[in-house]
């Protein structure tokens, strides 16, 4: 571990300067205006593998936004490691809450400040040095395979075909993934369940025009109003999601698995005081990390319709939209899942008003064995690094096309995350850490050489 | 009658032109950018004022938009005719719903098609053209005084003021008001009703910064869903608003007065149609007329939070607003409305969110006597050009200020208004028929004489 700590102090500043370049260029997936950014972005991608060492590395088209693969065959006999992250990040917006501009990486407080410098560019960049490392070193001892997407934030709709695709090509024994967090800077702990996800766009219509509220308010439904009663209705008192079906599939956790869930290190004064709230909220009978953990959620992530500017617009708008995501658990097919909640919302909806259920996106949940040889691997690394053995964490995020992997490559995913849970990823002033940057180099390189002892014997 | 007719005929396309000036001024009062069209407006008033004979016309500055007034004494001894008008109009999105640009003028089907074609910049200009008839006519037969303001589209703010201010300059007989319409281009009608309105905007804030709805979603409150359930929550399943006290102070109306209302000609499949809606909506035991003429409402006329942006982002927003309106009936004051609002939101919202209530303005209603010498004036003078008697009409509209006119300067309004319910005010696509417009012209003359002769018994 001395070694590759003295590498990472001799090159970190242009290690930094390297991640700034991929960060300038802002690769937002969900707005199509950014589509030739994500092609910079992959190119930038193939520039970072060649120069680290591999053999091979090039661009590849999907039906969507291209994925940057690249590989070092060393034996075809050896184990081998796929690396997946994606170089998209999620929108700016609300850009004014920024304290720097998002696409101009700068180091304050021991912090990378930018949007992606955790989600996922800071991350997956770590892999392309700890790479580099071992290839400068000569200590790799197994083949490594790079795949990059540029859809992970709207839900990744183009790899499972390019999965399908270059099934040969991504062949491997383990997908390692740095795209979660930690529990906290010195508790090291490794992602071992993910939530699925399932998205919506709702629009509800109510007369054919922007009525004058005054001359038809009281008489014609207002279509916020209706959309405000629709979601409202949605859940019950209890914090219960009340779509009919809904938690049919729901895995239900043991009692015995709840308790050893409870030991995880939580505080909920520290939790509420660091998000200024007085109160926590969520589903009865559960505490607050199995309702991240276990627990689906019914979170409107956006909404609006009226008139929203500045100063008083009387006004009965036409129509009134809001984006809807349920985050599931393992057992909940999301495909279901999207048919219950269009056909629940279009039951419940008066017949004054006309309503459109658009399913944006979806993708299952997943679950890592902790006796999986590549765990062990990552566990062992990570206890060398920090000087613990790591806490395996059902997580409430969702990365969809983990479980994807599983089902088309029929690859297990190791979830080897170094964010932490102030990294305000997907908010604005998303920032990362230099002492978990430099910590991932250091780390990864370990569990390249214990997974090649494990999976030698 | 004849005489004005060949008037109007023979200037109708200059009075267009005109006009037409006018409605090029984006003057729209809520959006602060558009300050300096509001005083190339009320110049732009008094070059009309005074073109069309008045001794003297100015721009008259007050804490917000200035108000343009100018007058014409022929002898003090006279009964006096304040018209009022607006010069601001609504802002004009969503602009993609519009067929022509909305500050530029274009008649087409025999319509003037633009933002401020009837509210009311069409209306107001109406009185200009019928002074100057007058005036050149030599038939003018009391003194007249037109005020015009500025903010009338966010609820005068500064005109209170300018009326206590000006108390003397403004002494008259009745204020003549068109800024209301007629139930059908060949069914005349005087409002004598308006509802009282209370305007607020309200924010939920949830914890400190938008967070990632996978990590934090189903433990901390999402205040979208929370603004949701209270906005749901203040009405309830019959269409009553559940603040408490809030029907105290509404007038019932009797069920004589309702059977005379009843019997104005409404067609609700017609009117149905026109809304593309299945069914209407409000509050039992009500007919759609007294919903809109004698009942107050509830109406978010916007909401917004979140991610609104192209496609899906995964977010539970730090923030959630809405622009919330109620419309008023006689008797409920609007301060008090205002204070049990924000008593009521503040004591449902619980705890895991903070709730901050804006009030942000508000007015009173208004009752116009049916023998009242003006209104009597009025109704002689649409008799005589539409051939029959206009029907009394309790509007679902609000103009407080004309509450406010009645207070402070003790003056009636008489509101004769020519708009029609298909004129689209407020919303994309405005326009005002030129027969609506002539006609106009061609009454408002008519008025004067009676008035002056009523006057004079």
């Amino acid at each position: 571990m001395e070694e590759i700590k003295k590498y990472v102090e001799e090159n970190k500043e242009r290690f930094l300067n390297e991640l700034f370049e991929l960060i300038r260029i802002p690769s937002i997936s969900s707005l199509s205006e950014h589509k030739p950014d994500m092609y910079r972005c992959a190119e930038q991608w193939t520039k970072i593998m060649l120069a680290a060492g591999a053999d091979r590395a090039e661009v590849y088209e999907t039906e969507g936004n291209p994925v940057a693969y690249g590989e070092k065959i060393i034996d075809p006999a050896l184990p081998t490691v796929l690396v997946y992250g994606h170089m998209d990040v999620m929108p700016v917006d609300p850009i004014e809450l920024w304290n720097t501009k998002p696409f101009e990486p700068v180091i304050k407080d021991g912090k990378i400040w930018a949007r992606g410098a955790d989600d996922d560019k800071g991350q997956a960049f770590m892999h392309a040095k700890a790479f580099e490392y071992l290839m400068k070193s000569g200590k790799l001892n197994c083949n490594v395979k790079f795949m990059i997407e540029g859809e992970e934030e709207i839900g990744s709709p183009s790899l499972p075909k390019f999965c399908r695709d270059h099934k040969d090509m991504l062949k491997a024994d383990v997908i390692l993934v740095s795209d979660t967090s930690m529990i906290g800077r010195d508790i090291p702990s490794i992602t071992t369940g993910l939530r699925g996800l399932a998205y919506w766009q709702v629009e509800v219509t109510g007369p054919n025009a922007d009525l004058h509220s005054g001359i038809f308010g009281g008489a014609v439904a207002n279509p916020i109003n209706v959309l405000c009663k629709l979601i409202a209705d949605m859940q019950d008192e209890k914090g219960h999601i009340t779509i009919p079906g809904f938690y049919d599939d729901v895995l239900e956790v043991t009692a015995e698995e709840r308790a050893k869930m409870a030991k995880a290190p939580f505080n909920l004064e520290n939790y509420k005081k660091s998000l200024d709230i007085k109160e926590v909220k969520g589903e009865e009978g559960f505490t607050t990390n199995e309702r991240t953990g276990i627990r689906p959620t019914f979170d409107v992530c956006g909404i609006w319709g009226g008139y929203t500017g500045e100063g008083a617009k009387t006004v009965l708008p036409s129509k009134a939209y809001a984006k809807i995501s349920c985050r599931l658990v393992p057992n909940q097919k999301h495909e279901k899942i999207a048919k219950l909640f269009k056909e629940y919302f279009e039951s419940i909806a008066p017949d004054y008003v006309k309503v459109k259920v658009d399913y944006l996106h979806g993708g299952p949940s997943y679950v890592c064995p902790i006796d999986l040889p590549a765990y062990k691997a990552a566990e062992k690394a990570y206890e060398e690094v920090y000087g613990k053995q790591p806490v395996p964490v059902r997580s409430g995020g969702s990365i969809p096309i983990i479980a994807t992997f599983e089902e088309v490559l029929g690859i297990k995913s190791v979830l080897m995350g170094f964010g932490l849970g102030s990294d305000a990823i997907h908010s604005p002033n998303e920032n990362y850490p230099l002492e978990q940057f430099f910590n991932g180099i250091t780390t990864i390189p370990l569990f390249y050489k214990y997974f090649g002892e494990i999976m030698k014997k």
